[in-house]
């Protein structure tokens, strides 16, 4: 199978091209590395040293003997994302090339109109360079489990079947997103939804949970193999916070009541996901979702989870809970199904205390690079903030650079 | 009551704005004005003439002594959309402002792209200047019927209540929308809903039907107070078109089968529904949905009407059933709620005869300036095309121009 893989620089998206590539699949790798810019803009770094895609790829050879195609990339422009289609003819896209933290969203008007025109623009050229050269390619976009909010019904994987005044249909799930970046997502979806129906592609939709873990076993075999790991207000993921707090001392900062309920997965999980989408293709004119998460906790689970990881090694943590910056029901029901990729043979990884010493283990490492001030929520979902972070470069986007596409015969 | 009228250039931004001005309100009316640039590119024209906003301003002053502010705006500028905000401190904003042509949307890439950015955009500045300057004012936002498209079950006026698996909740009511441009208005309704109960700002969503009639009270009392008249296939909608066709002889073109049943009204109740809805503003933090239309008509109903008009005449019509450009259901379920208007005191106008008269009594008038050739559909919803309508200007959108709202405190 022939996958190119958008958005190959970050957390997921590298260790997905590695993993893939280590199953035997040819592997193009693309990205605009303008994550590694909004860590300048935030003050923020991976916790983790990483080397440069070039330097990546290279070891890759060297370690594996095979090869991953790097491509320097940005589909916000429309001629560069048809050309890298049309040139690759790949079976499948895996689509993670985008802005996906929801507190940098929320800074301001300026970063929530860059989230979400980076996002819908780069996934509406996606779709049309599809369209125009690789009709039959399977998409496989990551979404995110944040699209449904925290209905009082259970959460199925993407549509529901309603039954209203005595007549029925199967309808998408309706959507309640927390952040103008979980809502760029609910776009992407409804645009993605709309092409396979009008033009017959077929897609694939990962509502994914919250991730945690420092890496797989492809980029464990060699340290410029890593991937990165934050674990700062406006990148980091829940639980990878929690173990960096852990891992120097810092008491766990948990958001309002810790209530919130969310679905959580390892990372060694998110790759083998995306591989068994991509081998099981949907049919052309399918839109599917499937919820990608394997666990649902509380955030004060998590962080109970974490203490008692610590004190089996006679360590003790505390816990302080912070006013909530995000604007979200902190009790909840949350039942959120996530049958479809079970079916098609994931075996999830539990999240086990031995995980989170060896998440703990990594962050000691590299203790000395850990910014404490860079714990505390900067910025808060009602007023915006961010303090020190700056305004998005002033990024012209070209809305229209391409001729229009001819017609018909 | 001061209303700030966005989009007040367009067919029915202008008439809404003289009906709010001739009823005692207030009112700005803004514009950027690019609806007259698209007609360029498109080899469109309104088929009445119209005058340019500073004359129209200047004549309504003259004719009803009301005075009526006009600003040159672009609203996917943040700093002018924060500082028309902040300087008008208005009680309600009607935000017709957007890319309104599902057909332009659909043309290529590049007006697909430039059709959710200039709408998105725009909705999200307006909602980060009204957070920021005017939090207590009303937004009335117009949406579209076809947000919904055509489910197998009634399409409730915003959400539903939904019993699933022995639980209940009241949910937004799935869209399943049509085109990239009924699709930007999916976002905007999403990212207004969340704005609601993030920021608790109040909000109005108008889903309105397809808009028929030459223009309203205010409108014809005086030729430069005119609004445009759509007949082409980008801009016209569907029984102004046939108005037009039957005017001078030309066959009235159905999509396929015109089984496509959808809501309409005239629009002289969309003003009407205007002002009602920003009469009896939502709550802090509500987001309300009307739906609003009148009268539900398929397409072929739609014909049989307008030949039956002519024929009281004594004249004949024919129809023509061309292949349907739009991928569409041409025989579905259509039981659409349109309450909540009605509980607020609209006296609907129903379709009649004279209605369709008055049209083609207006058509006539200008018959000489008709071209045929913009009858037939231009643009494919699988292919594109367009024909000769060029790309988009390179507009280069300054993704981040505003400096970042400061921290709260």
């Amino acid at each position: 199978m022939r996958v190119v893989v958008l958005g190959a620089d970050g957390y997921l998206g590298w260790p997905t091209a590695l993993h893939l590539s280590a199953r035997g699949h040819e592997v193009v790798a693309a990205d605009s590395l303008i994550r590694r810019r909004w860590d300048v803009l935030c003050g923020t770094e991976s916790l983790v040293p990483i080397a440069s895609m070039k330097r990546r790829v290279e070891r890759w050879k060297q370690v594996s003997g095979k090869q991953i195609v790097w491509e320097k990339l940005d589909l916000t422009s429309l001629p560069d994302a048809t050309a890298l289609i049309a040139q690759y003819q790949p079976d499948a896209v895996v689509h993670f090339a985008e802005q996906r933290s929801a507190p940098y969203s929320m800074i301001s008007g300026p970063h929530a109109v860059e989230t979400q025109v980076n996002n819908v623009v780069g996934t509406l050229n996606l779709l049309f360079a599809l369209r125009e050269s690789a009709p039959d390619c399977h998409l496989v976009k990551l979404g995110t489990m944040g699209e449904y909010g925290t209905p009082n019904i259970d959460i199925e994987e993407g549509y529901i079947e309603i039954e209203h005044n005595g007549r029925k249909d199967r309808l998408p799930y309706p959507k309640q997103p927390g952040s103008f970046y979980h809502l760029s997502k609910v776009h992407d979806s409804h645009n993605i939804m709309f092409t396979c129906r009008a033009w017959g592609l077929r897609a694939t939709d990962l509502n994914q949970g919250v991730v945690y873990g420092s890496g797989t076993d492809e980029t464990d075999m060699h340290s410029e193999l890593r991937t990165r790991f934050d674990y700062d207000d406006i990148w980091g993921t829940v639980l990878n916070r929690f173990c960096a707090q852990a891992a120097v001392g810092h008491p766990l900062t948990v958001y309002g009541k810790g209530g919130q309920t969310r679905g959580l997965l390892d990372i060694r999980d998110t790759v083998r996901c995306v591989e068994l989408a991509a081998l099981n293709p949907s049919d052309r004119g399918e839109f599917r979702v499937f919820n990608q998460f394997t666990e649902q906790f509380s955030v004060e689970q998590l962080a109970d989870r974490v203490r008692a990881a610590r004190r089996a090694h006679g360590l003790e943590t505390s816990i302080d809970h912070l006013p909530n910056p995000r604007t979200e029901m902190e009790t909840h029901y949350y039942n959120a199904k996530h049958q479809r990729l079970l079916d098609l043979g994931l075996v999830p990884h539990s999240l086990q205390d031995s995980l989170i010493d060896r998440v703990i283990g990594l962050v000691e490492r590299y203790k000395k690079r850990i910014k404490p001030e860079l714990f505390a929520p900067r910025v808060d979902w009602r007023f915006g903030g961010g303090g020190k972070i700056a305004a998005p470069p002033k990024r012209s986007l070209h809305v229209a650079t391409a001729p229009s596409i001819s017609a018909r015969g």
